[in-house]
């Protein structure tokens, strides 16, 4: 069931090395440090990390984190079988027990109280006791543990302890310039260069705003799916709104204005139908449900 | 019991498309592009996804959200049997294994942490991990996440985090223009075309409410009810009461404000019981119980 | 166990139709629309509920909701057996299977999470998914929806979301005039007419103090109790305050006042004992217990 | 297990009717009307109860009302037996099938939520649904039930419902008048009835401070725990501390006015230790544990 | 399992009475009265109870209370076993069985609901009803009931109700005077007279200290401490920091203050290094762990 | 399966020691007190308390505190078995079972009530009561209890009872002085002693904004990683980056300013690159992930 052929990754994750990061990451792995990986919604910091993992080789287990999740869902925890309890390894011992990548996606979810069991794994020790079962597991020399972080969601409530953070080396990502940006996303869905820079230049925009009526700028992620939107024939003004501008907000104010930038930047026809009252193609009079 | 066959939609259900969203669907549906249907209560945003699942000849899994639903209410769990534990995969499973569309209803109720199960499923990788299984569930083909969202109720409290809807393409949608909206409910109800118009009005008034006493609109659902009431032989004042007044507010004035509304678009004659008093016919004085 | 035998009605209910009430009922139960029934504690919303039962012949099955309540006690569970797990259908299930009339008493007590899983059964769809089992569930043509709601307890807190609302037909209850009341009261409890038109207007003086010390007025219900300690020899003024007075306050001015309209009311001769002291029948001294 | 003789009073109990009390109850349980018995601590609401059900010769049983309490444990819950799940039936299950007074003690420490499901064993349906079972009980013909409430510990968070409270008939007890309770002390004790006199003046001079320092007086009982005291030799002055004022206050103040009320009372000579320091009898140095 | 035999205290506790502490607690005893023991940490009061416990040659059951402790932490449970449930007593069960002293230590950290259990064995009826057995069991004539209590932790939160407060006798304790503590420190750790008294005029300085930026006085378990690394060979400055300020209190100015209190009590000579940077013998600095 | 042996550290671990603290915690073993060892996050805490166990050759249990932990992750539980259940001995009983030193790791982080359960084995009696066995085990003569606490973390929430803290000896650490620290770096990574000299100093630099902006200042810990980063070839304003500032701020102006104070301490040449835009070598843009 642990079986470390389903987490290794067959195909190289289409991934565009922009800085020294690839050797960063590398000399932590040489030393099985644990990495954070900070950075916004949809950067590719979990593309990196499913990058890293392929080139290294190594299997890679991830989890996402929440608020929900205990020690035992990492860890694990005994079952009910035929004839009694059994033990199964949560990912977290898994990871360890086989040597793989641990990767603890957007771990300020998990209750900080849940982070504490990674401790032992990222100090000298390098094991990690299982409790329930009297077992204190070394880890596998392979294993390494990361964690990915988005600085933006900080708050008072949801932060990493000190002695969590301290026990990690960091790499910061952020989105990439406008012409790599925008060679990624032709890359990636075979749009035309041209309109690429076009979504790149309507993430800008959006992107000034943020702290400004908008929580995040618009993700590399979601200027992917306008471009396929784009690639299955949706008119740009349509995919613009649908996969750039309506994902993000409900503000009238702001969509209004992320609307005018679309139209400048598409230089759309003036319409049939008033933008004030029913133009937005993607809005959809009721009917009962 | 996962029988996709149970999922499908055998007959089409009625839906009047006004713009383009069938087509704008279409093309996220064509990518397998995760989808948010924003709009107020009752506009038809699940009739939308049955029609489009009919349309598609795909299965849908509903989901209506709630705070207590866990992920292992989505992903799955084991359960106690003769021989043991067995796994049951839960709705959002058995969608990616059978290819279904996944339709997560209001889900700003779910716990913010719940929803963070279903990122693996919007990004590229398109997979599910069952960690409690040791599973890495690939995504079938045809398999498409569909989520409803009502932002009228988003609050500080409750919205989605930027991480999840950065993983999503959106549709608005709103109540439909007076014409459109009378015509689907005679259509659906039978009802005369120029009573439904008059319904419709009485709707456009209280929606004029909005944030001023009321916090939503009468929904269309809320005019169907009101046409079969008449079909039944109630009359107009008593039925758009009964329907459209009284589910929606407990306030006094507002009630009066609606109800004389109700009164000057149906010419109500004077009754034999004074309004302030006991002339509310769905008014009914108390008995012990 | 889910016979739908035992949840028939045998005997009329004593129940005096008032207005409408009975043919508005009748009307949503032709066309299978839910209903909220709205009222004062106390008023008859939950007799009126069982003569419609009766009237139609339909099983009627019952919940008090309570904060505790989960979906799972709505819809069901698994039970360990001698062969492993074996689901119980939850009274909403059952209702849905067996055509009965579900009445959700005092709705705004469940969680708002909870009241979700109605939703799918109260539109056009009218299904039950249980998940859990795996089962979509069609409900009996005859099974209908049935909640009630007291606005005098709406708060902030606790409301019935515009989701769940706008899926209803309301009825508003009230206390009924004061000749209906008293005759109520009479033919209920075979008190004489002049003592039962005496306690209603009792009762009358208590509900104008209502917001003003009085969370409630003195429902019909308490009446019918006083009326019951009056024909069992209790006298007048004794049976009015432990029956009408002490149960709905703790306020020692209140209770004066309400004290007073008694002894007004019943034109009570001067007493051995002072008011004051130790003059309340009800009022027992302590020893230790 | 369910064994109605357990549950029987085999002694009469020692109560001493003060007014009319036993001839109010008497006709409440004629009628099988529910009962609330409101007083301060240790008034002697339990032993009153107690007596009724020695007087009409019935079972009760008691339960100590906690806001951990839910409903299956009043009701009743599945247990894993050998041969699978066993029904065990709550106490209020219990009464309901034997015919027993069941007695809710310090019904305002439930959850609001779990006094719901006492109502409709109030109501003229006398049943109680036994969701989980798929059972709706219909209550014995002599079950009744009791609620007992401290209406000094009435708060915002923590009151009884008015669907609740209006279910009930109501008796105030109070702390007895002192002859009156010098005699219950001294009839319960033994105790000289002279200095059973002096015990209730020390009670009522701590009763006036309620409010003003005390939340609340020295109770009836804690006056017998005084006497049994003082019957095992134990100084008045001693026994009085260590029973009537210390368990009541830790306000240094408060304590040092009631040890001046019990010094005055009983005319205590000069004390070698003084008080200020270390003249508490029933104050100890401390030593390492 | 519940075995008499391992709850004897076999060997005489070292106890100094102090007062009538002794005499008083036997008449509670001899009357089977509950006993509350209040007094600050670490004065003795879990010393007393174990001594009172040999004494009377009765069993003495100790139960830690806290916050997650349920009733059926106290009361009993049922665990699955081979052939189906069995029943587990609790500890307050089993001391109600055999007739133990059931001694629940720091009782305001028991939620407030929990308490409640105790009630009816505080009462006339001394009975412990074990609901989910359907047993109520009649308290062993040996039974008594003993709590403990630290006033200086009561706060809005955590205190005892009035309706548990008022079934208890209390006594309260204190730290001893200064030659007596002396006295119990040297007889319990054989240090030199002189020195304990030194170590209890350093105790006092810091008691002075309370509610001025101490939660707590030092408490004579501490001395005893600091007597016993003396004992060992330990310098008495740094004994002195390492048992007795050190433990109690992070604040710096605080600290400083007991530091100069100590090196004023014990005439140390100036050290080769600078108290203000590392002169602080129990400040070791830091290497990676 | 509570095996001894692996329990004991095998090899000695690098620990240099700097004052008297083995020599006091000597003293405080030899006694069996309980220790706190207080410091902040990553000054070699448990390094100290392995290097300990090591010198004593007595088995660690290490238990990473969280506020998930329950008394029973402690003390042990009940596992269904195929016989029924059988017990499992937590980390605590089984070190005080076979006399381990248990080492409570970031106590602070446990629910204080869940932290009453090391009471009885920190007093005179040395026993831990196993409830829900019905065992009061007595301490092996070997064992010792030792906690960790990180007074930086200390709130009003999050802080020992004072009846906690005064069952423990302290010994406060803090980070080593400059030479002694590089040292450390230096022994443990085969450093260049210069080069770690400069680590140290950076160090320095940040720990003074301790309150300042930062929560914490930088860990031994953290240096020893960036060491080992630079042993593997990344540039020192890299590896200080990406080891001794990204992992502990997000705070813009706070990780310029430290980026400062690298370039200054490295003295690095102009880069291609402008520092305000892409210069961080450690700063990755995005692609879609």
């Amino acid at each position: 069931m642990s079986d470390t052929a389903q987490y290794l990754i067959r195909q190289e994750p289409f991934y565009q090395p922009l800085h020294e990061e690839v050797a960063l990451y590398q000399a932590a792995w040489d030393e099985r440090l644990p990495v954070m990986i900070k950075g916004p919604t949809g950067c590719g910091k979990s593309r990196f990390v499913e990058y890293m993992a392929w080139r290294l080789g190594r299997p890679l287990i991830t989890v996402a984190c929440n608020e929900d999740m205990t020690a035992s869902d990492l860890v694990g925890r005994y079952l009910l079988d035929a004839g009694g309890t059994r033990w199964l390894d949560g990912p977290l011992t898994t990871a360890a027990r086989i040597g793989a990548i641990c990767y603890l996606d957007e771990i300020v979810e998990a209750r900080q109280d849940t982070t504490v069991v990674i401790h032992p794994l990222t100090d000298h020790r390098r094991v990690l006791p299982l409790d329930k079962k009297g077992e204190l597991l070394e880890a596998h020399a392979d294993f390494q543990l990361v964690i990915s972080y988005n600085p933006g969601y900080q708050s008072l409530m949801k932060d990493l302890k000190q002695s969590t953070k301290q026990r990690f080396t960091a790499l910061h990502f952020d989105y990439a310039d406008a012409d790599t940006e925008a060679g990624i996303i032709a890359t990636e869905t075979g749009t035309d260069p041209a309109l690429a820079q076009r979504l790149v230049q309507m993430a800008g925009a959006a992107r000034n705003l943020k702290g400004h009526g908008l929580d995040e700028g618009i993700s590399t992620r979601l200027l992917v799916y306008a471009a396929r939107l784009l690639k299955r024939g949706v008119a740009p003004r349509a995919a613009c709104r649908m996969a750039l501008v309506d994902p993000i907000t409900d503000d009238k104010d702001i969509r209004s204005t992320l609307y005018h930038a679309i139209d400048a930047l598409f230089e759309v026809q003036s319409d049939a139908r008033p933008v004030a009252r029913s133009g937005d193609p993607s809005s959809v009079p009721s009917q009962a449900g």
